[in-house]
C-alpha cells in the first residue's frame, strides 16, 4: 500500500456495482469512469470480472478495461476470477491483483457456482501455479475472497470455525492473502471484530488486511469502523452504492464510496482521495447510466460548513 | 435505567420526527403509536414538545399524549421544552423527563430561538427551580441538550471547549444531566468519541449517558457504535427515520430505530425490544401518515436467515 495513506479504499463499482444492474455501461464510459476515479485519488479499483459473458454481459469488456486501467500511473488494477480460465485472461490482460471468491458456505458454493469446496481448492491451486509461473516483476497479487463469511441466505449461520478453515485452506492452496466478505449483509460490528480477529490469528495479520462490506441492513459504515478498529487497512466500496435494490434504497448493495471516504477523511485518516473530485465523478456515472439510482448521504447533504478533518488522536 | 437492559433506545419519532413533517398525525393515532412502541419494548419515548402550537402545530396535543403515555406501566415519558412556560406545562402533564435544548453555537441559538446563552442559562435556572419545588416522588429528571455539539450550519465549527463550557454551565444551572446532540449531522466516529470523553471528564460519567444522532451524512450508526464504545448507554432514534428529507433519503433525519435496534440486538446487547414487534409498528405509522416516506434498511431486508445475536465478548 502507498505509504502516504492510512486506509486504502478499493472501489468495486465497475465490477460489483455494474454486474448487479441490467444496463450495460459502454466501454468508453467505463474507461472514463476508471480514469476519473483514479484522478480523484482512488488507489485501487476492481475494474471487472473474467466470467463468461453469458453470465455477466455487463463485464464482457473486462480485458480492455484492465489494459486501460494499467495505463494509469500508480493505480492498482484488481479483477475477480471464478476459475483458472478467468485467471489466465486476467494475467494476460495484466491485472495487478486477482481475487477468487469462495463461498465459505459450501451449500452456497454449490448452488451458486456448482462447485464443492474441494473443487474450488483445486482451482485455487491451479491459479496459484499459473501466477507463480509469471516473471516476478509481472506477478499479480493473488487473493482468496471469503464470501458469505457472516452467514448465508441458504443455510443461515456460517460458523467462524468454518471461515477460519477456508481461510487456512486458501492460504495453503497458494493465495497470498484472504479478504473477508459480507456478501449477504449479515455482519454486525461485534461479529465483524470477532471474525477478523480469528482469521488474522489463523493466517497472520499481513495475510488478512481487507474487507468487503454490504449495507443490506444499514450497518455498513458501522461495520467498516469495527474493521478499522481491528486494524484492517483496505475497505471495498462502490460509488453511489450502485447495484443496490431500488425497492430498498441502498439495500443489498455495497457500502457507498462517497460516504465511506467522508467518514475516513473526517476522522483524520488519510485516504489519498480528494472529496470534492470524488463527488464530481458521480456526474459521469449518472450520465452513463440514466435512470439508475445512485445512493449516498454525503453527496446530497454536502460537506459540513467549516469542514476540518479530526486532528486529535484516535 | 431498567437493569434488564444494556442499552436504552429512546424513541424520538413522536417529537423530532413529527415536528419535521407537514402532515399532522391525529392524536388517537399518536396514542396508538406510543402504546405500540411501548408494547414492543421501547423503554423511553420522547412524546412531544411544549412549544407554541404556532411553531409546531404537529405537537399541539403534547399534554394529552404525555397523559396517555404515563398510563403505560414502566415507560419513561420524555418531552422537550424551550422555556419555563413549556416546563410548567410538562410538569403539569406529568412528564418523567424534561429536556431543554441549548445550541452550543450562540449564533445558532440567537438565530433559532432569539436567545443568547446567558438568557438560556437564566431559563434553565428557572426550570430547575420549578422542578426542585415538586414533591420528590413526582420530580421529573431534568436534562440539558447540547445542540449543534459537532458543528453548526451558521458558523461551522463549534469548538469542543465551548461544548464542555456549555455542559458545565447547564449542570451549574441545575440540570441533572446533559445529552450530546449532533443536530446538524456533522459528527464522525472520531469526533463523537473525543467529545464524549471531554464532556464526561468535565461533568462526570453519570451526568452524560446519552446521545442524539442524525444520519445526515450516513454515518449515524457508526457514530452510535463510537458512542457505545465510549460507554454511553442511551441512544436517540426515530422509527422509520421520519422527517428525513425526501430529496435525500434519510438525510437530515434521525437515525432509524429499526436499524439501530437490529445493530444492538445482533451485537448481543440487550435493549428489551422485540425486533419483530418493532417492525410491525411501522404499519401503524404508514397508515396514519399516507405518502410519508419511511426509511430503514433492516425492515426491507428482513432479519437474517438463522439469526442469532452475537454471544461472544465484545
Amino acid at each position: 500500500m502507498n505509504s502516504q495513506i492510512d486506509i486504502e479504499v478499493s472501489e468495486v463499482g465497475p465490477r460489483d456495482g455494474l454486474q448487479s444492474i441490467k444496463a450495460i455501461m459502454p466501454t468508453e464510459d467505463k474507461k472514463k469512469w476508471v480514469s476519473a476515479l483514479a484522478a480523484a485519488g482512488l488507489p485501487e479499483i476492481e475494474v471487472g470480472s473474467f466470467v463468461h459473458p453469458k453470465i455477466f454481459p455487463q463485464l464482457a469488456d473486462t480485458a480492455e478495461i484492465v489494459k486501460h486501467a494499467r495505463s494509469i500511473s500508480g493505480l492498482q488494477v484488481a479483477v475477480l476470477v471464478p476459475n483458472l480460465k478467468g485467471a489466465q485472461m486476467a494475467v494476460e490482460a495484466g491485472a495487478h491483483k486477482i481475487t477468487i471468491p469462495l463461498s465459505c458456505s459450501e451449500e452456497h458454493s454449490i448452488a451458486n457456482v456448482n462447485r464443492t469446496h474441494a473443487q474450488m481448492y483445486d482451482e485455487t491451486r491451479a491459479i496459484a501455479e499459473l501466477i507463480n509461473a509469471q516473471p516476478a516483476e509481472d506477478r499479480p497479487k493473488f487473493e482468496g475472497g471469503l464470501s458469505t463469511a457472516f452467514g448465508c441466505t441458504i443455510v443461515g449461520e456460517v460458523p467462524e470455525e468454518k471461515v477460519v478453515e477456508v481461510a487456512e485452506n486458501l492460504m495453503e492452496c497458494g493465495c497470498a492473502e484472504v479478504g473477508i466478505s459480507d456478501t449477504t449483509g449479515y455482519a454486525n460490528p461485534a461479529t465483524t471484530k470477532s471474525l477478523i480477529r480469528k482469521v488474522r490469528a489463523a493466517v497472520g495479520e499481513d495475510a488478512c488486511t481487507g474487507i468487503h462490506i454490504h449495507n443490506t441492513r444499514g450497518l455498513g459504515l458501522a461495520n467498516a469502523l469495527a474493521a478499522l478498529e481491528e486494524g484492517l487497512t483496505t475497505i471495498d466500496s462502490s460509488m453511489g452504492g450502485i447495484g443496490g435494490c431500488p425497492a430498498a434504497p441502498g439495500a443489498s448493495g455495497n457500502i457507498v464510496t462517497e460516504d465511506l471516504v467522508f467518514m475516513l477523511d473526517s476522522m483524520g485518516l488519510k485516504t489519498g482521495i480528494d472529496l470534492d473530485k470524488l463527488m464530481n465523478v458521480r456526474d459521469l456515472v449518472k450520465a452513463s447510466l440514466p435512470g439508475e439510482p445512485l445512493y449516498g448521504f454525503t453527496p446530497d447533504a454536502g460537506i459540513p460548513k467549516g469542514y476540518k478533518p479530526f486532528a486529535g488522536a484516535l
